[in-house]
C-alpha cells in the first residue's frame, strides 16, 4: 500500500516538485558561499518538501492561479530548513537524512547564522506576497516553532511528560508550520474564511499525525530506513508518544526497567529491541498508530467541502501518506 | 561636550523612551516564562534603545502621525537583541553591558532559540504595519546580517583583513539595521523617494560612524565605561579598523609585535597599555575618528532638505553623539 500511495501521489506531483527543486536552489543565490554550502548540505539531501507541495495544492484546489505559487512554496521549506539546523545544534544530534549533520562538518556558530539566514530568507520572500495575513502566519509560525523547541529543550530528560504536553510540543514544532502552509495557500487564493479554515484544520491534524508517525518510526524502523539509528528521542532524553504510553501504563517492574533504559544514552542493539517488543507487546505502538489515524481521518474530512480536483486527491492522499510511510 | 549631546538628547526623547521601555516589557508577553527570563535578561540591560528612537524620530520628522510609532520601534530593538544573543553564542563572549552574557547563565541552546523567538516577534510586528515595503527591508536587512556576521567569522584570527572588507562587515552587521529603522520611519509616513533616500543614507552613515566609535571605544575606553575589558575585539580574533589601519602602516618590527599580541588571548594589562600607547602614536585612533567623523558629517548634510523640527534635532544630536561618547 505505501509504494502505491507514494507512486500515486508522485504522479500528481511530479512536475511541481521538479520547479520547487530548481527554485529552492535559485533563492539561494546570490549570497555568502559558506552560507549557501551550508545550507544546501541540508536542503539538498533528500528532503520530501512536503511543506511546499501542500502549499501549492492547497493554493491551487482553491483556484489560485497566480504565477508565484512555487516562489512562495519556498518559504516553507526554507522555515522548516532554519529550524532543522538550529535544532540540530541544540540537540547535538549527528546524523540527518543519512547525512552527517551539518554542524558536525561546519562550526556550530556558522550553522546557527545559516539558520538565521534562511529565516530571514523565507521572510522575504512572504513579503513579496504583499498579503499581511500570510506575513503575520509566518511570524507567528516562527514564534511558535522557537518556543515549542524551547519548551521540549526543558523537558528533555524528564519521565514525567503527559500526554497533554507531548501533543502541545508537537503541535508547536511541526504541526503549526505543516497548518501555515495550508491555510496560507487559502489566504492567497482569498477563499472564505470557512475554505480557510477548513484547510488550516486539514493542515494542523496532518501535522499532528505526520509528527506522530515521525516519533513511531524512530522505535520501528530499521537504521536504513531512518538514515540515522532508531532510538535517537530516547538517546537525547526526548519523550515521545510510545514511551510516554508505556510509562503511564507499565507497572512498577517494568516502569524501573523502562527508566534505566532512558537513562543509558549508549543503549545497546540487543536491549533496543527488547525494547520495541516491548512496546508493540504493551500496545504503546497501536495506541500511537490509532492517534495517528485518527488525526488523519479528522484531516480529510475536511477537505469534504472541496470539490474534486487532481488538488485535493494530492491532500487526501497526503494525508494517507503521514501514516503509512516507512520514512 | 559629551555629557551636553547626551543631555540634550534625553530632553527631546525622554517620553519617547519611557513608552519604548514599556512596549518592549509588554510585548514579550504572552509567552514562555524562560524565553521571556532569557530575552528580559538582555533587553533591560541598559541598551540606549538608539534603533527605536530613531526609528520614532525618521518618522516623526517625516510627518507620520500614526499611533503604532512606538509599537512599531521595538520592531528594531528585537532584532538587535536577536542578533545580540545570537552573537555572544557565536562569539563566546562572556559579558555584555556590564553583565554576564545571556549564554553564561541559560545553556546556549535556549539562548539561541530565545534570539529565533525575538527574531520571529518582530516580523511579527513587522507584519503588524501592513506595509510589505516594511517588512521587505526588515527581511533584508536580517539576511544581511546573518551574512555579516558569518563573514566576520570567517575573518576571525585572520591579520590581512583589508578596510574594505572591514566596511563590508561593519555595513551589514551594524549600519543595515539603523539604516532600516530610519528608511521604515519615512516608508511609514509616505514621503517622497528623495526623503526616504535621504533617511536611508543617514541612517547607513550613522551606523557606519557608530560601528567605527565602538571598535575605537574597545581600545580606549576603560574596562568600566564599556562594562567589559577593553581590548575583547582583539582578543577574539576579530580585526577592526584601528589595527587594520596600523598593520597596513607597521613596519617590519612594529607588525611582527603587533602579530604577537594578537596571537596571544591573555594579554596582560600592561602590554595592551602599551598597545593603547602605540595606536594613538601610529596615528590609528586619529585615523578611525576621522573615518567615523567623515560618516557623521555625511549623516547629517542628508538632513538638510527637512525642515527644522525637534525630532530633526534629535537625529542630528545622535549623529553628533554616536563619536562622542565615552560608552
Amino acid at each position: 500500500m505505501n509504494k502505491d500511495l507514494k507512486t500515486q501521489i508522485m504522479d500528481l506531483v511530479a512536475p511541481d516538485l521538479e520547479q520547487v527543486e530548481q527554485a529552492l536552489a535559485e533563492n539561494l543565490s546570490p549570497h555568502l558561499d559558506l552560507v549557501k554550502q551550508i545550507a544546501s548540505h541540508l536542503l539538498f539531501s533528500g528532503g520530501k518538501r512536503l511543506r511546499p507541495l501542500l502549499f501549492i495544492h492547497a493554493a491551487r484546489m482553491c483556484g489560485y492561479t497566480g504565477k508565484d505559487a512555487v516562489l512562495f512554496s519556498t518559504i516553507f521549506e526554507y522555515l522548516h530548513a532554519a529550524t532543522l539546523l538550529h535544532d540540530d545544534v541544540v540537540d547535538g544530534a549527528d546524523m540527518r537524512r543519512g547525512k552527517p549533520a551539518a554542524h558536525t562538518r561546519w562550526p556550530a556558530p556558522q550553522v546557527v547564522l545559516t539558520g538565521d539566514f534562511l529565516l530571514a530568507r523565507a521572510l522575504d520572500i512572504a513579503a513579496r506576497t504583499r498579503e499581511p495575513r500570510v506575513i503575520s502566519v509566518i511570524a507567528q509560525i516562527t514564534q511558535e516553532m522557537s518556543q515549542g523547541e524551547i519548551d521540549q529543550l526543558a523537558q528533555k530528560g524528564r519521565n514525567d511528560v503527559t500526554e497533554a504536553r507531548y501533543l502541545d510540543i508537537i503541535e508547536r514544532k511541526t504541526a503549526v508550520l505543516i497548518q501555515g502552509a495550508c491555510q496560507c495557500g487559502a489566504i492567497l487564493a482569498k477563499v472564505s474564511a470557512q475554505k480557510e479554515n477548513a484547510l488550516k484544520s486539514f493542515g494542523f491534524h496532518l501535522g499532528m499525525a505526520f509528527q506522530m508517525a515521525d516519533d513511531l518510526l524512530d522505535y520501528t524502523a530499521t537504521a536504513e530506513q531512518l538514515g540515522k539509528n532508531p532510538g535517537a528521542d530516547m538517546r537525547e532524553g526526548k519523550l515521545t508518544l510510545p514511551l510516554i504510553y508505556s510509562l503511564a501504563k507499565a507497572g512498577p517492574g517494568d516502569r524501573q526497567w523502562l527508566e534505566s533504559m532512558m537513562a543509558d544514552p549508549d543503549v545497546g542493539p540487543n536491549h533496543f529491541k527488547k525494547l520495541q517488543k516491548k512496546l508493540a507487546d504493551w500496545n504503546a505502538i497501536a495506541y500511537t498508530e490509532a492517534k495517528a489515524r485518527t488525526h488523519v481521518e479528522k484531516a480529510k474530512k475536511n477537505l469534504a467541502i472541496f470539490d474534486a480536483a487532481p488538488s485535493k486527491s494530492v491532500l487526501s492522499l497526503t494525508a494517507d501518506y503521514a501514516v503509512h510511510r516507512k520514512v
